[in-house]
């Protein structure tokens, strides 16, 4: 896989200057600067909002720090979760006296490394929350959700917490909100084509020509099942009734993203957001402020995701408020 | 190449449907609904700025269709110019009494057929004026100018006459502002992988898997030489300086578009944007409101185009002037 790229060893670090260069009001912390800040003041007495996790997911997870989003976000090398250092980093940057929730997704080693620096920032009089995005339907069953990885749709949790402390909402109110959106949040993805590691010999795994992968994680996890492709409105029909398997009762609004893995175009996306949008209305959901991109990418890999983010009017007002930030603007 | 797709002869108006559905600012008109038009009012005297061409470019061309952009744009099938009834009915609904700027790129077909849906609309007294995107330097030399394709660089036209429509000035002014930007901006592309036409027997043209195309153009129009793949840096070096070589005198400031042509994922681009950046500050350039991220696609092709547009401070008002469509939301 060809990749428009310098020495490999440089490639997350010239990725984040790039980043800052283009927009200024973002800025790299910490010893080794895996740390990204926005430079909007915080008002003394915010609650933090801090995520993190490995590079090549971009818009995910630099992309979302902006106000009325992330204040503080944690980066790793591709794939790899950001290190202790680099948490602590991103925790400190976004502490204003009231302390910092930790918003990422369910992944051993950056469920780890966050533990270790809420650990040093307790330490240091700086108290913390952890709420873990848990939205991957394919990942585990129902019953066993704590289990389940975070994936595109931990971003309606970034917008619902971001407002909530902008809001002036203490620290338990923000983790409360955090955790009711992963709560009722969902998502299922088909992958279509694999990525490659800058530097590795070879793609991140393989998949034929005409095979897709039904519930496949973003770093290439194992999904459900393996098949010829097929129309891609069958394909959102078996991805929306599962999707509605896990609609909470009374429910009749829902936020939509129909998220591009990296190389899947707009086009496609349309295509399936219109089959989406009509077996949403067939089950009696009216959908709210649709996004349809790329959001959370595996960067080149083929494929798509539909989340779910089943709304109640609390979180339907924090979806709304106004944010900022690269890749999402709101108000 | 595999697509998340239905009968490919359902594509254009099935990703039109699911547009619209998403946007519901947006909407189709004519008899065969190839026409996009939004639903904020037009004031009366308002002069329309239409656009149009193939489909496969998204966000470019119907992506752009909102206020303080375009008012209507013609939309073709794949890689197809729109038929002559899709550009009178885009100059129709964009009509209110002040005329029509017909802005695209320069391709025979949407020529043609602008060409003569233009004069189908004088019959009817509509009056109009064509402006030509002209930006992709690798495809004809500086003296014919006037033969060069259109690539990405039409969105800064585009941005520029739809906010000069808005303040007032009349088809002239609008078409002029139009004409002032092509002449000031210039695009360079490289292509790393192909495209596929829907249900196209294969891809839309051959690369080498160590090999790349400069200046190929957004449907495979050959470029100027095919190498094995080289450091980004090294391609962004050649790339400013070609445009660079076209700069006009007393020019300090330029807004930038690192563009990714489909399926060049985000962090490449901020690779890329880091050196342009670097070089272009190099060159005595001041950026403003640089743009990064996939603007004008051909589906999934590989690969990444830079942009400039050589300011004046007339042209950098009407860029920062509000505007709002599917994939750009200024002010």
């Amino acid at each position: 896989m060809k990749k428009l790229i310098n020495d490999p060893a440089d490639y997350v670090d010239e990725m984040l200057d790039g980043l800052c260069l283009a927009h200024p009001g973002l800025r790299r912390v910490g010893d080794d600067r895996r740390a990204i800040v926005h430079s909007v003041a915080m008002w003394p007495g915010k609650v933090g909002v801090v995520s993190g996790g490995g590079s090549g997911h971009l818009p995910l997870f630099t992309g979302y720090v902006g106000p009325g989003l992330l204040d503080a976000c944690a980066i790793g090398n591709v794939f790899e979760g950001p290190t202790i250092n680099s948490c602590q980093d991103a925790i400190a940057a976004a502490d204003r006296g009231a302390g910092v929730l930790c918003l990422f997704g369910n992944y051993g080693g950056d469920r780890m490394n966050f533990e270790m620096a809420s650990e040093f920032a307790a330490l240091e009089g700086v108290e913390t929350r952890t709420v873990l995005g848990t939205d991957d339907i394919a990942s585990a069953r129902p019953a066993e959700g704590h289990k389940r990885r975070g994936v595109a749709g931990l971003i309606f949790a970034y917008k619902a917490a971001g407002a909530m402390a902008e809001a002036g909402g203490d620290l338990d109110a923000v983790a409360s909100i955090a955790q009711k959106v992963v709560d009722r949040t969902r998502t299922i993805g088909v992958a279509l084509s694999s990525c490659q590691i800058p530097g590795a010999a070879g793609p991140n795994f393989t998949i034929a020509d005409d095979e897709i992968e039904f519930g496949m994680g973003i770093h290439g996890e194992p999904g459900i099942w393996r098949h010829k492709i097929r129309p891609a409105d069958e394909l959102v029909d078996e991805m929306i009734a599962m999707l509605l398997a896990e609609r909470p009762a009374g429910v009749s609004r829902v936020a939509v993203l129909v998220n591009s893995l990296g190389s899947t175009p707009f086009e496609e996306l349309f295509i399936l957001y219109r089959r989406a949008a009509q077996q949403l209305d067939a089950a009696g959901l009216t959908i709210v402020r649709p996004l349809i991109g790329p959001y959370v990418t595996s960067m080149e890999m083929g494929g798509a995701s539909i989340s779910l983010c089943f709304l109640d009017d609390e979180i339907e007002g924090l979806l709304a408020a106004p944010a900022d930030c690269p890749f999402w603007k709101v108000g």
